[in-house]
């Protein structure tokens, strides 16, 4: 079992959905990965939080098996973003974002992180997604997301990113945008010849594509009857994931990387059925793998 | 093995894709449908075509094990549609609908038809698929098909015929539409509820979910790079779907669902590789059970 590594947002979340409204909910990427790895193994999170961040909020990582000694604390508010779904579940509509003390990031590794085997760069500026690769030790794995703005604003500078990690975890939307092709079997394709040798496709409901070495493996979201609230839910796949592939702590290798989806799409089922991280904290083994044996039937025919 | 009869258009369509444009290709819910169900078991087809329909098409039928006893002609011209894809391939844009002898089409069952084991109504008019009901003597298993037109424009209609089959094959597009639910997995439980035990909904590069008596079963679509042109996917589908079932001629259970599935997806993965009904004409067992456990790869993790 090794280490996993994120560097992410932190921050607090005010989200409509047709299920309802709901203010300052914790939220950003590293809290929805470091709940569900944590689930595996040992997570280190570094992020950045205002002096208005809860206190409760930092103990519920530090009860879970997740070390908080890479947040740092600064002067301001912490990072805020509002949005809404409306019927399609698979996009957001962002109506506010304050990025508050998140502008002034500059990820700094504490030393005792450095040798952590797995490293998720969560959605970020690219920029500082490549000062986070400079101050780690030759990581086992290195998978990294991003979005729009970034591929809008900063494409020469993800492209370096992209060129020196073994994992891409990216939305459907996103891989159409950065290859110009709406087929994500396509897409994978020319995502995997920029850098990363294994590229996982999250497309929400419609489940994951995963692609490396020429193969593709395909299977749907778990069958969720109500989406109350679905963001959070590719930090969740992508806790999932990193948390498998720590704890099995094998090779970089087919079997596993199936695997890892997974188990990131199963934690993802969970995230989806309330607002927030709510669904995560109290989530048992016993829960999960009962899940994953409903599944197992959901998607098996022989 | 017991016979399949399917109701159903049969036409010319034009079509521009990313990938070019074709005229005058032959078409038509009814020829989808018969060139992959053929491949299983013997088929009846009852549709309507103009004096310009070519020898030659009906031709292709009549050397593929299809009975077209039942297809009548007409004074006038062919059934033509012509429309187009953009990015998207889940969704057709029409250009034109000329119905021409289609709207004089009155469906007649031919005697040594009424005894097929197996019934599809493929999209056409409710009021049609239900003059089809009152002619055939107690199949086996009914399926029905339908799209937003009908939704729109003759819902009671098409409610009474849910109400007397047995498997309502559906776009996920028009899912929502009949439902008012966008997501797909609540949508099957709710048509479920207008009549139909089993519930299919097709959802293009994304695979199918079938819903019967409380239980899931979901896949992707076999992963093809480049899709030429999806017209008629969704006919291949229930046409290996059918196929598979009258040929297994067993109980309306799900093993033989899911299995049917299955064998609907590999056929409609041929079909968008190319335009029109070409990819379905030379293919051979040995391609299709290739793919099928190249697709039992794509999708298995244990």
């Amino acid at each position: 079992m090794a280490e996993i590594l994120v560097v992410g947002s932190v921050g607090y979340d005010s989200i409509t959905t047709p299920s309802g409204h709901k203010d300052n909910l914790l939220g950003g990427s590293a809290n929805y990965f470091s709940l569900a790895a944590s689930k595996y193994s040992k997570v280190n999170v570094v992020g950045v939080v205002g002096d208005d961040y809860k206190k409760k909020d930092i103990e519920l990582l530090t009860s879970r098996n997740v070390c908080v000694s890479g947040l740092q604390t600064l002067e301001g508010e912490t990072f805020r973003w509002t949005g809404k779904y409306e019927n399609d579940m698979n996009e957001a509509i962002t109506l506010d974002t304050q990025l508050n003390v998140f502008q002034h990031f500059n990820p700094q590794i504490p030393d005792q992180y450095k040798n952590s085997g797995y490293v998720f760069l969560a959605n970020i500026d690219p920029v500082l997604q490549m000062q986070v690769l400079g101050q780690v030790e030759k990581p086992k794995l290195v998978g990294v997301d991003t979005m729009n703005f970034w591929i809008e604003s900063k494409l020469d500078d993800l492209k370096k990113v992209l060129s020196k990690v073994d994992v891409l975890l990216i939305n459907e939307g996103e891989a159409r945008e950065l290859t110009g092709l709406w087929n994500g079997i396509g897409a994978a394709k020319v995502l995997s010849e920029m850098g990363p040798r294994a590229i996982v496709i999250k497309r929400g409901e419609y489940g994951f594509v995963l692609y490396m070495d020429g193969q593709y493996f395909i299977l749907p979201a778990f069958p969720v009857e109500k989406v109350i609230d679905p963001t959070g839910a590719g930090d969740t796949f992508a806790g999932g994931f990193f948390g498998y592939l720590s704890k099995v702590d094998g090779d970089f290798e087919m079997a596993h990387l199936k695997q890892a989806c997974v188990h990131g799409c199963i934690l993802a089922s969970y995230t989806v059925q309330d607002f927030g991280v709510n669904p995560l904290i109290d989530l048992s083994w016993k829960d999960l793998e009962a899940r994953q044996s409903e599944y197992s039937q959901v998607i098996s025919y022989r």
